[in-house]
Order: structure tokens, then sequence, then C-alpha cells
């Protein structure tokens, strides 16, 4: 690549480390004053929002984009109107900045004291939607971290009018840099490459996007990531299910919103319970338009019944289809449901329906997924569902965040130590 | 690479992998028998373990290792008693898993539960000090996790041996799968390669050793890495520092054990106070053997007083030292105090020495490093002080662990929610 985009990279990574040490100490007051502006101005300007968006649907139309994808980059005034309130929203909760987590004296008198601090830098790698540029710089400034963002060239302008607002926004506030939020001003692969090579000025990489963006992330950075690669998600019916709550519980994990990454891929019934379980929950997919890739055994109850299915394919089991498509096994037991869970489901969300507590707490304790549900949907994991208030992703790693991610998990903690002058012996 | 050998390293996470699901629900008398047996076995079987070392210290003489560096190597009876009784003291400390962390009710009835679970496949890559295979297996699996060791060629015949033991302390408890601790079969640079990229069966790789090792680690995996990098600690005697707590502070952070991360490599000395503080630090420290390295201002008052000093060079003001030198800088304020730790430390552990509460507090609001300590020396920063009783490591990471990492850095989370068939509307 030429120095001179390494260069460009590195030099706004060192004015957002700047930042960053200076944003870790400003005020609740002057962080949620900057918030509350950037939604005044994005109210103010749809106009010139609108233009630079109009821009990109052009470029992305005379592409070859189809409609659907053309209208995940859209901006109208409603999507505007929905977004300024989303950053009044963020305003309005709490600062997670300086709690203290936890707080212990030593025998020798030391008081040490765990707080709660920002990470520090926080870059964001993300595709398509516009919103996505001010969710995560609004989600990362009221967490007190400085963000680099790099958008998707298909909304390339886009990003750049919303980005001039939230500086802008900034700018008008004594005491937060302006470099608190910066968009990488190009799309050259190169230059992401150089900047998830700057792990002595950035010190979290989030990847927001396809499972090939995030794993050419995991595997170029140098920089810790927190990601989440596919929402494989099941449901499992139990002998002792109530049918009408595993009905109406499949049905909403599948159904609700399909496209979505903790909507259920795959349905497994214990096989005792199965000649009067799965054709009910069958006939109830089916009529929604679900289409079902069954196991044999699955397969020969619905054609029993004469209830329209497909046999599955090996893949079927462990593919996150994000569509009105539900891979569908029998198992023999409750140990087979869990040990077919770890094996095939991405540990993101899983469910079991059960009357049954004992097989409830050994499900939740053995199945090694970020939340395991009891007679609940799949659906419900999820930073909003979960009463954070705000999500920037759901993470399928175990280090640091696994689930739904808010504005804790956009944190880092330290230990001040206060003396009387102690030292070692 | 051959084939054979990445399968090997292969077979051997799926063998982990299955290991660690088991594990999980293990419970604490069990891990804790298993923990009690090793130390038994420790105990008795002093000969085949001294014989399978010597094999590797003849070869490290042979190899022309220097004394100093064959005696990191080797074991002695004495040394084999305390390894032993650290095993016994982590059994006796309390289990890690299973405490939940935070508990809650939504609105529509759903209860949440966030409790504390093994991470999964811990991979430890060492060099080095054989206590280290047996240190990482008992931190490991006392936290339900399963462990792929992979340590240095130097001690091949030592890691061996203990891993041995390791192992037959886990094979006869029952419930306990002897793979819950492995050891990689090879010290092959190849196999290391291919092991940091089975991301889909390895959850953590924690690297301890040389700053070159740990950088290879985190430059090669695709699986998140807990690590430290290194410890350019820093003392600032502020304006208002008792002399004598700042001399006792800062000699004990210099000298009491120079050669390890939390030593101080850096002494910052307020301008206003260096007439009369700077020389009485310095005679302190030279007469204890270290030698200073001054930036001009300080070596003006050294000389001055006819203290023995050397002029810094511009990379001794972020050099770790490791050993009896200290980088010794004046600074005009508070603030310039600050910035220079913030821009020269490594954001390890940094102290100040002052009587004043509001420039303490300010310190330890604004400099960036996992553990800032205010009256006190920067060799507290380690886990048997804080009072964790077992420490695997000291993370200069941001994310999930910053500081000192016990039993509990070593696990995850996971959510679990009771319903009673809600779905989302």
């Amino acid at each position: 690549m030429e120095p001179s985009l390494k260069q460009t990279v590195t030099d706004l990574a060192v004015r957002a480390r700047a930042a960053a040490l200076a944003l870790a100490t400003v005020t609740s007051a002057s962080k949620d004053r900057a918030l509350v502006r950037l939604a005044d101005l994005i109210d103010g300007s749809h106009a010139p929002l609108l233009a630079a968006n109009h821009r990109d649907l052009e470029a992305a139309q005379a592409g070859g984009l189809s409609e659907a994808q053309v209208d995940r980059l859209r901006l109208t005034p409603a999507r505007l109107a929905h977004l300024a309130n989303s950053v009044r929203e963020v305003a309005a909760l709490p600062d997670p900045v300086g709690e203290v987590l936890e707080e212990w004296a030593r025998p020798n008198g030391l008081k040490i004291r765990k707080v709660r601090v920002p990470i520090g830098v926080i870059a964001v790698i993300y595709e398509a939607r516009p919103n996505v540029t001010v969710d995560c710089a609004v989600l990362c400034l009221k967490s007190g971290n400085a963000a680099i963002l790099r958008g998707g060239s298909e909304i390339f302008h886009t990003n750049g009018a919303l980005a001039s607002l939230v500086r802008e926004a900034l700018a008008r506030e004594p005491g937060i840099p302006a470099d608190s939020v910066q968009l990488v001003p190009t799309t050259d692969r190169a230059a992401l490459q150089a900047l998830l090579k700057l792990d002595e000025l950035v010190q979290c990489v989030i990847p927001r996007g396809g499972e090939g963006l995030i794993r050419f992330v995991a595997e170029t950075s140098t920089i810790p990531v927190i990601k989440h690669y596919r929402g494989v998600c099941f449901v499992y019916a139990d002998r002792s299910a109530d049918p009408a709550m595993a009905e109406a519980v499949t049905v909403n994990a599948k159904v609700q919103r399909p496209g979505v990454c903790n909507a259920a891929e795959q349905l497994l019934v214990h096989a005792e319970a199965a000649d009067s379980l799965l054709p009910r929950l069958a006939r109830a997919l089916v009529s929604r338009g679900v289409q079902l890739r069954c196991d044999p055994a699955a397969a020969a109850i619905l054609k029993r019944e004469g209830i329209a299915h497909g046999a599955a394919r090996p893949e079927d089991y462990s593919t996150e289809f994000l569509s009105l498509t539900l891979a569908v096994r029998l198992v023999g037991s409750l140990e087979e449901a869990i040990a077919t869970i770890n094996r095939d489901s991405s540990g993101h969300t899983d469910a079991i329906i059960t009357a049954d507590p004992e097989a409830a707490r050994r499900f939740q304790a053995a199945v090694d997924s970020a939340v395991v549900l009891w007679n609940a949907s799949t659906r419900f994991n999820d930073g909003f569902e979960f009463g954070y208030g705000a999500e920037i992703g759901i993470s399928t790693d175990r280090l640091h965040a696994r689930g739904p991610m808010g504005l804790k998990e956009l944190c880092s903690h330290k230990f001040l130590i206060d003396g009387a002058g102690q030292v070692r012996g």
C-alpha cells in the first residue's frame, strides 16, 4: 500500500487516542448535552442528509443492487426522526463510567477499588445501514470511548454527512474533543488492514456485518475483537412441553422476524412426544409459510399426517437460514438434545420448552450458549429486551462480553489503590 | 507443514472441547479432590520428576545456556514441595463457577440471571519455568476450563512428566475427563500456528513469556488472546510528597524485585520539590546499586550534589529494564506527569506519592493504567496482594481482564432466562 494511506490511518488513530484520554474524565452532563445537540442537528438537517443519501442510492441502483438492498441504505424523514429520538434515548440513560464495581480493604491497610472506565479507542467496522454510523458514535461517546468508524462504500456520502453532524455537535461542547468521533476517510481495504494493526493506539474492534467481514476482521486484527459470527438458534420441545406453549414459542422464534440473528433456525422434538407434538407445531409453522427440512424420523411423522416438508441435507443442521426455513430433528432424550445443540448451534441463543423444572435446569446448565431460555422465545436475546436501553451488538465470544452488549459492555475497568506508604516485604 | 501435525493439534482440541463441556458441570468437591490428589502425587513422585528435569538441564547446559537460565528450569525437592502446596491452596479456594452475578425481572415476567461459567477451552503458551505447567493446569481445572498447554522446548521432558501426573490425578476422579488437561506433544512452531487458528474449538489463548512470544501469539491467533506485553511502571513524586514515604515507596518499587513486571522503571519528580526530594531519593537508590538515567534537569541537580548518575537516551523513557536501572525525569506539574505517563508507561501500574488528596484523585482518574496507586508501591499489582489467592498473570489489555487475573478472570458468563411462554410482539 502507499505509505500515505497508512500514515493517514495512523494519524487518525493518534488523534483518537488523545481524544480518548480527554474524554475519559468528561462529565456525564457534558456528554449528554452533546448528544441532545446531535439529535437536534439531525432534526434540523433532513435536506442535506437526504441529498447525501440520494447520491449513494443512485450509485447503488446504477451498480445493480436489488430494491431490497437499496432500501436498507435509504434514509427517509421518518427514519431520520427515529434516529434523532434514539440519540435522545441514549442521552437519557445512566452514565456507565465511574461506577465502583467492587471495593475492599487488605490486611495491610490498602484500599482497593475496581472502577468502571471507558475502553479507550474503539474501531467499529460496518456495512450498509446508515443508522449504524450514528448509533455507534453515540454509544461510544456515552460510554466515554473515542470512536473510529469505518463504514461500507455503499453509503460513503451518507456516512460523511452524518459524521459531520456528529463532529459539529461535539465541537460545540467545551471539553469534548471533536476527534472523539472520526470517520476513516476511505473505504480502501488497505487502509482497513493498516487500521487493524494499530494495537498500540486502538483498544477494541467491533465488526458489524456479514460473516465474511467479521471473519476478515478477526483474522487480520492484532487488536482485540468483540464479534458475533452467526445465530444458529435452537428450540427444543421436551417430552413434557405444553403443546400450546411449544407452538406459540416456536412460531414466534421462527416467524416473527426471520432475518435476524436470534430467530430460531432449528427445532428439536423429544421422540416420545413427537407423535402428538410435531404435527401441531409443523401445521402452525407451515401455515405461516415456513419450509421444514426434516430428518428421516420427523419426516416419517409429517408424511403420515400429510404435512408439507422436505428432507434435510447434513449442512442444514448448522445453517443460519435467516429466512422462513427451519431444520427439524427428533432426539431420543434431553441429553441428546443438549449434545446436539452443543455440537451444531452457534452458541448464541437456545431454548427449551418443558413443564419439567429438572429438565430445564439441566438444559440451562449444560447448554454452552450465551443465552439459554426456558419456556420463552429465542427472540428475547436482545439488549432492549434485557432492559439495557441500547445495544451495539450481540457477542458470541466468551471474553469480555457474551450476549447483548449495552453501554456497560463498552467499558473496561481499572483498579485504584489508596495507601499510606505501604511497601512489599 | 505436514498434514499430520495439523491433524494432531486439531484432534487434541476436539478432545479438549468435549472435556470442557463435561467439566463445566462437574461439582466443586470433585474438582478439589482431583487437585488434592495431584498435590499428593507430586509429593510422592520426586524421583521421576527430578530425573525428567535432569534430562532437560543436561540439554540446556550442553546448549550453552547460562547458569541463571539453567536455574530457572531446575526442579528441586524444595521447589516440588512448594509446588504441591500451591496446588493445595488452589483446591482450598472458593469455586468461581455458578455464582449468580446479576439477577433481574422484566416487566413481561421474564427472569434473567447472569451466571458465571467457565470460558471453555483455554490454550496456555509459555516458556521456561516448569511450575507454569502445573499452575496453569490447576487454575484452569479449578475454574472448570479444559487446558491445552504448550510449553517451551527447554523443559520438554519435565513438562511431560508433570502433565502425566496431572492426568493421572484427573483419571482417578469419576466425571472429570482426563483430556481436561492436555500437553501439545511437540514444540514445533507449525503446530503452535495451527493451534492458534482453531477458533471454533478453543475460546481463549493466554501467552506467558517474553514480549517476542506474546507478540507472535497476538499476531497469529484468530482466538481471543489475554496478554501482558510489558510493565513500564512509573512512580511520580508530587510537589507535596512526604520525603520519607517517597523514599520508601520508590526504593521498594525499584529494588525489592527488579526483574518483575510490576517493578518501577521510571521516577518522575515535581520540579518544585526536586531540589530537596531528588537527592534524597537518588542517594537511597544509588546506595542499593541502582543506576540512574536522568534527563538534563534531574542530572543537573544530581551533579551539583555529587550523586552518581548517567544521561538518559530517548528510548530509556519507555524501556522495561527489568534490572537495577531507573530512568529519572523532572516534570513541571501534575498534568505533565499524567501526560508523560499516558504517553510512555505501558498502562500496567503507576503510582503517585503525594499528601494532596485532590492531586491523588486527579492522577487516579486521568492515568489510563490497569492499577493506579496513591502512596503505595507499584509491587502491589499482584493477584496474591489483591487477595485473589491465585494468579495466572497480569493483563494489560482492556477487554475481559485488566490487572491481576485470578480464578474469576478465567471465567465467562451466560444468561439463563426463565419464562412462562413469553413471545415477542
